[in-house]
């Protein structure tokens, strides 16, 4: 099967967006043993997406176009696919009910603009949006299949995983499939991390990729083989002894979130959680209530970035941060504790460091980062030094905070 | 001048890795006028390459190609477009001395596959690349121009930056100019941001375009002409037409960053902030700390999501919250004030809303927030309804708390 990804926007051509779905689809089909032959980025003109997309109808099975189903004047996707196919546009009127429905859940009236996403190419199997007001389209001719999903990434991402997949696996596709596993550390460098595995392997098969991201280092076991059960042994036999390699820095796996994690596990023992920061500036309690249904578990939070924040609300002695600095493990002992008897909450974490560019010193350089966790018998304080700038000394302390509380809660 | 892009490498393809040649390269030449009409990636596969590079070059003016110039027997660029162009290939003499050279720097020898990194298509000029052992080309061909430019991104701009970009600067582009700008709104959806706007334009020149992003959208105001005044005039006077129809809903323009510009005003001033956040959950604390230096106006805040740590911590009055609920004109304010009076602040934001999924009902349903801003002449409040999901919600209303500061201090 030959697939092809046709991507719209003039703001990709432009640069004025990094193009994520090139690497999601892409990845994701590799997984399915579909190669895409083809990635073809046009802007918002009718006329190089007729060119590019009539091109890739002719000698491809599978084509991808992503973008351009909103209501906009620029969004001429569906209305392109169908002038290529010589199909007409007809209003689907179950769709217009759902987005009536949808705004009506809103309090509010249909715009008449909103009427645009509710026509299709004649013969579309429309795919439902769980995230937003567009939905994906798949429509069939000559044993070719098109799909035209919204650009927004959780909406793709959405339709692809609960739609596209889905009708792609019940094909009868022959292939070499690639499994992979993402090991996520967090705390060490990319460099560290590629000398420890060094012998382990490269680009073979099975392979380890690397990819730093601010605050974390993803590695990546990949095999590919005809047989699924091959490449899945290969990769977890390969999975196990990075493991082995990594532990101690390791925050999660896969897809995992870990604030979904946490959550899940807070809500399975009812125990609750308070944050009290410094470095982090309130981004562990960010993470923690980006999750819907986080007020079951979640309390509070006190960033105390200033000192005396740090003392008037979280209660942090003087002399501990004359004695030791606002940087030390007392102090974020102190953190952790002043926060738990604030809120009442079973955990909490204290969270204090330097993240950069400037205060750091010869003892205390940038990238060090005391994280305590209070809990019913007691406090316990650890120490990290995340590597790189302040993006990414944030971020790891943010992951390594919520490690603890996963390792914790026994996760 | 039209442009393509074409990014060879299979690893792109099967999204191993993410394509950021793609965005680096559009915004570098979308800033010299010049629009790349279309971005193709193909594997490394002789005819896949060779029919995408004679159809860009039998249509466009600039070409430029990522990718395969390496020693290994999979990179095919240099060959392809020595196919494709009817050009021979020749060792350049200088190249090999230099590739000794740089073996020698090494304590090495030339192995003998490196060879080929001496071989240029007849009549290539050669980019000298300070980062690697990989040249690149520019071969010129009827007016045409042809560049070849190595994958590794830190190679790739290196010789962007000192050979393309200077030569391009020198020719005589009487291409169209491109200038835009961006106008970025909040707390408002995208169709309703197009229906308010759509009598002044669409794709036309000058033109109109949208992008939504997670709790704001962006109106991109573009315009061409040959004269770079003409189409500064076109975009200034258009875009003033826009910002009259967004008025309330504007919270920034480019590439500002509101934290920033926040940051700056307040340390102009001489003032300091802190925040209560429920249903942003230290996502605006997030933000601020995000940028160094902001210790020296950002005090801290309280994340009062439990109803106890709202009345706790920032004495929200017991009777405000069952009056008036915590979701409330009320609370907002009593929080506001209840932070400013703990950290003694300047200035300080209260964000209570309904960030959903759950939780909403007739009377305040998912996307309602208050947001006040106490100072010291008193406390202001005002009520949005951000439209999307619990994360455009959530980011939306940072933006606007962002923004009440931003106008405050007369940003």
């Amino acid at each position: 099967m030959q697939a092809e990804l046709i991507f719209t926007g003039t703001e990709l051509l432009r640069g004025e967006i990094l193009n994520t779905h090139a690497q999601y689809l892409g990845r994701r089909l590799a997984a399915m043993g579909i190669d895409a032959a083809l990635h073809t980025t046009v802007g918002d003109y009718w006329d190089r997406l007729a060119d590019s997309l009539a091109r890739a109808v002719s000698r491809s099975d599978l084509v991808i176009v992503t973008g351009g189903l909103g209501s906009t004047t620029d969004d001429l996707t569906k209305e392109t696919a169908a002038g290529v196919l010589g199909l007409p546009m007809v209003q689907d009127q179950t769709t217009l009910s759902w987005l009536k429905d949808l705004y009506r859940s809103r309090s509010l009236r249909l715009p008449e603009v909103m009427d645009k996403q509710s026509f299709f190419p004649l013969g579309s199997r429309i795919l439902p949006n769980p995230r937003g007001s567009a939905p994906g389209v798949l429509i069939e001719k000559d044993r070719r299949y098109i799909f035209l999903l919204p650009g927004p990434p959780g909406e793709l991402k959405a339709i692809f995983e609960e739609s596209v997949e889905p009708f792609l696996a019940a094909l009868d596709i022959r292939g070499m499939l690639v499994r992979s596993k993402i090991i996520k550390v967090t705390g060490i460098a990319e460099a560290m991390v590629q000398q420890n595995l060094a012998d382990l392997g490269g680009q073979g098969n099975p392979g380890l990729a690397y990819l730093a991201k601010p605050g974390e280092v993803h590695v990546r076991v990949t095999a590919r083989s005809e047989s699924p059960q091959a490449a899945e042994d290969m990769v977890s036999e390969l999975a196990g002894r990075v493991k082995e390699r990594l532990a101690g820095f390791i925050f999660g796996e896969d897809e995992e979130i870990i604030e979904e994690t946490v959550g899940a596990l807070l809500l399975d023992k009812g125990l609750s959680v308070s944050t009290a920061e410094s470095c982090t500036g309130g981004l562990i309690a960010k993470r923690l209530t980006s999750i819907p249904g986080s007020s079951g578990y979640f309390l509070g939070s006190v960033v105390a970035y200033d000192n005396m924040v740090k003392e008037r609300l979280l209660g942090v002695p003087r002399k501990t941060l004359e004695q030791h600095g606002a940087v030390s493990r007392e102090t974020a002992v102190a953190m952790a504790q002043g926060v738990r008897d604030l809120t009442g909450s079973s955990l909490a974490v204290g969270v204090t460091g330097i993240a950069g560019p400037g205060g750091g010193t010869q003892d205390k350089p940038v990238g060090l980062v005391f994280i305590a966790l209070a809990v019913d018998c007691g406090t316990a304080c650890h120490q990290f030094r995340f590597p790189g700038n302040r993006t990414s000394v944030r971020w790891g302390a943010s992951n390594a905070a919520l490690n603890l509380i996963k390792l914790h809660l026994g996760g």
